[in-house]
C-alpha cells in the first residue's frame, strides 16, 4: 500500500532534483532525501528519471470515421499509451446536430467502460450551438466535468461548424469556465480544392496534402483567434502543423489574447514527402492537417521552446493499412485520416526534443504532461510530481536506445509511422495512482483500471 | 538545526500544493504531508504561501553615478531586499576601459564583503572587448562563476559600447557559456536629443523621458537580437519598458533566437506623467529607459503572461531626493538615474500581477525567482522549492494588505516611488539557507551573512 | 466641337505640368504649350488645376435597404457627383439567391436609364456561387463588361455569403479576368453581438459601432486575403475603416498577394464619437463598417500614402434623417446604413489630403480617379489626362475655400455628415467626354447624358 | 531644331497611349494625335514604345576602391548607359573625414567634366557629421543642387559612419530638404566575420557572401529606418538585396515613416551560387551586399510590385576580371566590390519584369526612371514624358530579342555578369534633351554633352 521510489531524478515542468518519493495509496505523500522506507515497498530507480505520467490531450479511440472505425479502442489504445509512458488521455466525444449532449457523452462513457487501463477524460465536440446545446453545457461542465469543447472548422458537411457556432461556443465557454478547441483549417476551401483534384483525376495520397494548403490552416487559426478575442474567451488550437498557424498564434499571444496551441510528434518529425511513398504507402501518412514541407518542423520546435505552443498531443487515430487505409485507393478522400501515435508520442518528443537539444528536460515534462493538465483542469491532481498529486509516474531510462516499429509496438494496428526511427530513452515502469501499469516493460495493468476524470473549470495557467 | 515549515501552501513556478517542508542545515530535505517533526523546530505557517526566496537579477548597490553614489549599499540594500522577500540578488559590477576584469571584480567583492544580508552574485560589465578582456573572460566564468556579461548600448562616452564590442562579447559568451545582457537604447540618438533639448532650455525632468523615445529602445533591442542571432549566442535584455522592445523580442523568439527579456515593477505600474510632477518631484521618477505612456503597461503584462518576457528585476539604484536627485535641478541630465525598488518588487508584482489576475500564482514565482535562477546559472540551488535546494523561503500572507511608503520602507532613501500604493499580500518571514532573515516582519539577519554565489555556465531553461 | 483648355496646370497620377489641352469630340487629342486654338472654343483656366474627372468606385444609388430606398437615385446622385468633380461612378448591382444575373443586371440598367448625368458602370453582387451563376458570369464579363464581383462577408441572413461562395467566386474571377470585392466584416460575430446588445436594451446608435468591433473587420479582411492567395486570384477590399484591416492588407501585399484596398472620406476624417451625438443625431453617422476611434485615421492616411490602400470611394448610400434614419429610433439595427458622400469625396480628400500635406497632388489623382480606373478596367479611357482618353476633366481652383453643408449641397438628402467642415479648393467646371456638365459651378448637364461603361478584364495595374 | 516622334506608344509611370511627340529644342512641347510636322524632322517609331529616358540613381564612375579604380569612367560609363536607355545618372561623390565638402564635390565635377555623354547629378557621401560639415551642407544643397546625402553603415574603418553621424545627417537633411541614403549593412559584424573567416583560411569569393549575412543587412535597415523616424526625416535605402531588409522597409512604411528603397538587377536575377563558380570566376559576382539565396528574388519582385521598394539602380561599379577582380585571389576581401550593370539595367528589368509579367509596363517606367526623378529632385524635368519636360526619350522595340554579353556590351570591362542572358526588347534610339545620343543602335552622342543636374529639395512623391 505504500511504495518508495528510491534514487531517481525527479523531473517536473520546473524542477530537476534527486529525491525519493513516497506513495501512499494513490497519492504522493512525501518527497525527500533518503526517505525511511518504514515498511514501504522499495522500488529502486537509480539512474532513471522519474517523470509525471504523460498526458495525451488528443486521442480518438473507438471512433467511427468515414464508414470504418479506428483500429484502437479504449482497451488497446490505453494499454499502448501506458507502454509509452502516458497515464491519462483526453478523448474526443463526438456529437451530432440534433443529438442531446448527454446522449453523446453516454455513448462515449460506454466505449470506455471496463476497457481503459489508464485514466481518461472527454472533450466534447459541439456540432451546433443552438439554445438547447448552450443550455445543456451547464450540465456538461458542472456535472460531467467535461470542460473542453471542440469545434471543427473543417470537414465540410460532416463535422464542420460555422463561425456562429464557434463564436457562441466561445462566449458560452467563457461563462462556464470551459476551454474551446478548434480544428483550424478552412473547410470550404479544402472542400473545393478536393473536389477539383478528384475531377482532374488526382487521386493519390499526396493530393490529400496538396488540397489542404498551410494557408488554409493559417487562415482558420487567425480567425479562431480573432473570434476568441472578440468573445474575450479562451482557445486551444489542436494539432498545429505549420508556420502560418504558429505565426497567428504568436501574434495573438503577443496581443494578450488567451490562445494556446498543440502540435504533434508527426508534424515535428515527418514531412509531406512521406505521402509520396510508392505502393499507396503514402496513405499511412494521411493526417489532417497534412504533413508539411520539412522547413516547418524547425518553426514548430522553436514555437515549443519559446512558449508559443504549449503541448504535444498524439491525435491518435489509428487505422490499419490493410483494409482501412486501403479504402482510399483510387480516391484519397476515402483514406481514413489519422495514425497511431499514442504509444510513441512520449519517446519521440524526448528523443528528438531533449536528446537532440531542442527543448530542455523541464520543457519536455511541460509539453508532454503538465501544461495539458493545467489547461484542461486536471492540475495538480495530474501532470506533476507534488505532494497530494496522483502517483502517476514514469520511470525512464535516458541511456537506453531502441527502434520504433510495428513489430514491437502495442497498438492494434499494422504499421508504425515512425518505423525504423531510433530513439534515445526508454520507459521502464509506469504507475497509475500508485499502482504499476507497466513493470519492467511488461504490461501489468488491467482494462477498466482507468477512471474517468471529472475536470475543473478553466483557469489561466 | 532542523526546521519544519508546517501547514503552508508551497508554490513553485509550476506547482501549488499543501505540504510541510523539512529543512536540515541550509537545505530542503523533505516535502510531505504531515511530516513528523522529530525534534525539528516547528514553524506554523497555516494560511500562508511558501514561496522560494525572490531573486532580483538587477541591482546597483554602492554604485557611483554621475559624481554621486547610490544611497543604498550592500548593507542597507540587501536588508531592504530581505524585508521584501528577496534572498538573492545579482549586482552589476562595473568596469572601465583598460581596467583588468579581475581588478573590477575585486572592487565589487570589496563592496559586498561583510555587508550583504542575503546571497549575491555579480554580472560583469564589458566596456571594451579587446583581446585581453576576451581572454580574461575565461577566468571570470570558470573561476569567479560570473556568467553574465553586461553591455551598454546607451550612455554615450560613459558606459556605451559599440557594436563590435557587443558582437565580440556575444561570440565569446557563446564559447564560454555566458549570457550577454544589454541595456538597449540607442545612445547616439539620445545623446543628440539630450543636447538639443538642453540647448533649447528644456531642462525639467520630463525632458529626460522626451529625449529617450521608445523607438530608440526598440531599435537597440532589435539590433542586439539580430547580433545575437548572427553570433548564434544568447541574450538577456534588461529593463524592457515599451511595446517597441517587446515586439522585437517577440519576433526574435518566434524565429527561434535565444533572446530573453526582463521588465521592472516601475514600467508595469507607473507612467511618464509622473515625470511632470511639480516641485521637481518628477526627478524621483527618472529611470533609463524612462517611464512610458500608460498603454505600454498592458503590453508588458501581456508579455510576461505569454512568456515573451521572463523576469522582473528591480533595477534598484536609489538616490535621495534631497541632495542627490536635486543635483539635476536646472539640468535633467544631472539627475541621477534610478530609484529604490529592491524592497517592493516582490509585493508590487504579487499585488498588481496575481491579485489583479494578470498573471497566475505560478507565473509570479517564475518571474520573481525561478527564471532568473535558471537564466543566470543558480538553479536549482536557488529559485525553487525542491529537495536539495537552498532553503531560501518566503512566508507570505496573501490576505494582508498594506500601504507602501518611505515612512515604513527599509531602504536608505528619502522617498518611495510607490508612495501610497495599497498592496495585497505581505511578507511575514524570510529564510536564507535555512536561517531566519526576517521573522514576523522583523529583521533578524546580519550583514555579512550573505554569500557570494558562484554560478554555473548558461544552459537554455 | 473642339475645345481648348488653356493655361491650366494638368495633373495626373504621375505628372504635374502647365499645358493646354485640346478636346475634339469626346476625346483629348492634344496636349501642349500654347496650342493654336484654330477655331476651337477657348476655355481659360489660368490658376486652376486640370484634373481627370473623379471616379467613384463605390456607390449605392436607388438601392433598397431595410424596407426603404436610398434618398438619391441615379438622377440626383450623379448630378451631385458631377458638382463634386466626379465623372464616373461604379454602382453596386444587387442580386438575390436564385435570381439570374441577367435579370439582376437588367433591373440596374433600368434604374440608371435616362437618369445618369455622368458615366457609370456596375459591380455585380454574387449572392451564391452555384453552377448557374458561375456559368452566367462568362456572359456578365464578356458581354456586359461587368468585371467586378462583390461578395458580402457580413449582413447575416441578408446579403452574407459563405466562404465557399467567396472562394468559388475568386476562382471563377481569376479564370474570367474579374476582380472580386469584399465587404469584409465577420457577419456571424456581428449578428451575435447585435442581438445581445438589443437583448440588453442597448438600442442607441452608438451600439451600431460597438457591435461591429474592428477586429471583426480585421479577421474578415485577413480571411479574404488568404482565400485570394489560395485561389491565386485578385481581391479588392471595399471601405477599409481600421488599422486591423490595413495590417492584413499590408501583410498580404508584402507576400505578393494581389490584394487592393479602398477607404472612404468618412473613415479618414470622422470618428466613432459622432455616433454618440444627442437627439438621435448619431444615426447620421451609421456606416458599416462603423466609424472608428480617431487614431485609426492616421493609419489610413499612412496606408494611402504608402500604397497599401489604393483608392478612396464614397460608399454613397444616402438616407434622410427625417423619415429614414429615424426608422432606427429605439433599435439601432433599423437605422439604414450609409450616408451622403458622393458629392464631397473629391473635395474632402483634396483638402484634408493634399492641402494638409498628407498625400501629394499626384497621389490625390491616383486615389480619387486613376487607380480605380485601372483596377476596374476603365483605363486609359477614364482616369487620366492623356491622348485618346475621354475628355473627363475637372477644373479646380486650389485657392478657393468653402464650407460643406446640407444647405448648399446637391444631394437629395436632408443632412451632410461633413456639415460645417471648411475645405480648401473648389470645383469650378466639369467636363464629361468633352461636354460641360458643371460650368462655373452651375449644373449644365442632363439626366441621361451619362453612358454605361463596358469595362475590360482585370490586369494588374 | 524641332523633331516629331511619330507613331509610338508613349509610356509613363501612369499612362500608356498612342501619340506623337513634338520636341522643340530640349523640351517636349506637344503630345497629340497626328501632330502636324510643320517642318519638324519626322522620326517614325511605329511599333515601338517611347519611354522617358532611364534614370540610374546609383552609379560609381571613376571611383577609387581598394587601391584600384573602377574600369569605367564618366566617358565609357555614360556612353554605355546611353546604349542601355539611360539618360541621367546620379553618381556618388565620395568625401573623407576632415575634407571640405566643396573640395570633394570639386573633384567629382572634375571627373565628369568633358566626359559625360548623358546628364548627371551627384549624391554626396557624408563621412562625419561635424559642425563644419553640417554648416557646409547648406551650400551643398542650395548652391550645388546636391540634395541627397549618403551614409555608409558598413566598410568599417574605411567608409563607415557611426549612428551619431547618421542621425545628425538625417536631422540636417530634414532641415535642408535633402534625402539621406544608406548603405545598410552592419559593418562591425561584417568586419568581425571577415577577419574570422580569413583567420580560418576561408579566402575564396564565396566567403564574401558568407561573411555578410542577410540579417546584418536587415538589422542595419531597421536601424536606419528607426533613426529616420526619430529624426522625423526621410531615408532611401540603396541596393536592398534580401527579404530581411524588405521586411524592415515594409514595416516602416506601414507606420507612415518616410522610408524608400532601391534594389538592383543583380539581386533580382542572380543568386549566391554564382560566387561559387570555379576558377575564381565567383569574383565577378562580388557585390556588397552580396547576392543572396534564390528565394529572396521573389520577395524583391513582390516588393517592387507592391510599392515597398520604389526604384532599381545599377550600383554600377565595374572592375575588370583580369587585373582587378584578380587582386582578391587568395583573399576575398581584396576583391574590388561591384560590377558592370549600368548598360543592362534597363533591359534586364524590362525583360525579367514586364515581359515575364512580374511588373506592369507603367511600373517599369516608374522604377527605372520616374520615381528616382521624384525622390531626387529632378522631376518633372526628368523622368517622365510631359509638356515642358526634357526630351529625354528611349525608343524601344518590345518585339526584338537579344543576348547580353561582354562581347557586345559597351562598358569598358572584360566580363558581363548577365553573360548569355536572353532579353526581350531592345533600345533602338535614345534622345537627350532633344538630341540623338543613340540612333538606330549607334552611339552618336559625344563626351561632354551631358550636363550636371542641379536638383531641387526633397518633397514627398
Amino acid at each position: 500500500m505504500r511504495k518508495l521510489i528510491r534514487g531517481g531524478t525527479v523531473v517536473t515542468a520546473s524542477d530537476t532534483y534527486q529525491a525519493d518519493l513516497l506513495i501512499e495509496g494513490e497519492k504522493i505523500v512525501a518527497i525527500g532525501k533518503d526517505i525511511d522506507a518504514n515498511g514501504a515497498e522499495i522500488i529502486d530507480v537509480g539512474g532513471c528519471y522519474v517523470f509525471p505520467g504523460g498526458i495525451d490531450p488528443h486521442t480518438h479511440l473507438d471512433m467511427p470515421f468515414g464508414g470504418t472505425v479506428t483500429a484502437d479502442d479504449f482497451e488497446t489504445g490505453t494499454r499502448a499509451a501506458a507502454f509509452g509512458g502516458t497515464t491519462s488521455i483526453i478523448d474526443f466525444c463526438l456529437s451530432n446536430k440534433g443529438q442531446s449532449l448527454r446522449e453523446a457523452i453516454a455513448i462515449w462513457h460506454e466505449k470506455a467502460r471496463g476497457k481503459a487501463a489508464i485514466d481518461y477524460g472527454f472533450h466534447l465536440m459541439i456540432a451546433e450551438a443552438n439554445d438547447q446545446v448552450l443550455e445543456e453545457l451547464e450540465y456538461v461542465v458542472a456535472e460531467e466535468g467535461i470542460v473542453s469543447l471542440k469545434v471543427f472548422m473543417a470537414y465540410k458537411n460532416v463535422l464542420q461548424a460555422d463561425d456562429e457556432t464557434l463564436f457562441k461556443t466561445l462566449i458560452r465557454a467563457k461563462e462556464l469556465g470551459a476551454l474551446v478547441q478548434v480544428h483550424a483549417e478552412n473547410g470550404d476551401v479544402i472542400d473545393y480544392l478536393t473536389k477539383r483534384a478528384l475531377a482532374k483525376g488526382q487521386t493519390e495520397p499526396i493530393y490529400h496534402a496538396l488540397t489542404r494548403p498551410p494557408e488554409a490552416e493559417g487562415e482558420a487559426t487567425g480567425r479562431a483567434a480573432a473570434l476568441t478575442a472578440l468573445a474575450d474567451s479562451q482557445l486551444y488550437v489542436v494539432h498545429v502543423s505549420c508556420a502560418q498557424a504558429v505565426q497567428q498564434i504568436a501574434e495573438a499571444r503577443e496581443k494578450g489574447w488567451q490562445v494556446y496551441g498543440e502540435t504533434c510528434p508527426q508534424y515535428l518529425t515527418l514531412d509531406v514527402s512521406y505521402l509520396d511513398k510508392p505502393d499507396f504507402e503514402g496513405a499511412k501518412y494521411v493526417w489532417s492537417p497534412p504533413l508539411r514541407e520539412k522547413w516547418h518542423q524547425e518553426v514548430l520546435w522553436n514555437a515549443l521552446r519559446s512558449g508559443i505552443l504549449q503541448t504535444v498531443g498524439s491525435d491518435q487515430c489509428s487505422f490499419n493499412f490493410k483494409g482501412q487505409k486501403e479504402l482510399g485507393k483510387g480516391d484519397f478522400t476515402k483514406i481514413p485520416n489519422g495514425g497511431p501515435i499514442i504509444e510513441d508520442r512520449f519517446s519521440v518528443i524526448y528523443s528528438e526534443g531533449v536528446h537532440k537539444g531542442r527543448i530542455s528536460l523541464n520543457q519536455f515534462v511541460d509539453v508532454i504532461a503538465t501544461k495539458a493538465a493545467k489547461l484542461f483542469g486536471m492540475f495538480p491532481r495530474k501532470g506533476t510530481i507534488a505532494i497530494g498529486s496522483d502517483a502517476d509516474l514514469v520511470i525512464f531510462d535516458p541511456e537506453a536506445t531502441r527502434m520504433l516499429s510495428a513489430a514491437s509496438h502495442h497498438m492494434n494496428v499494422d504499421y508504425n509511422p515512425f518505423e525504423g526511427m531510433k530513439v534515445h530513452g526508454e520507459v521502464i515502469s509506469v504507475f497509475l495512482r500508485g499502482e504499476y501499469v507497466i513493470r519492467d516493460k511488461q504490461f501489468v495493468g488491467r482494462p477498466g483500471a482507468g477512471q474517468f476524470i471529472k475536470r475543473m473549470r478553466f483557469s489561466r495557467p
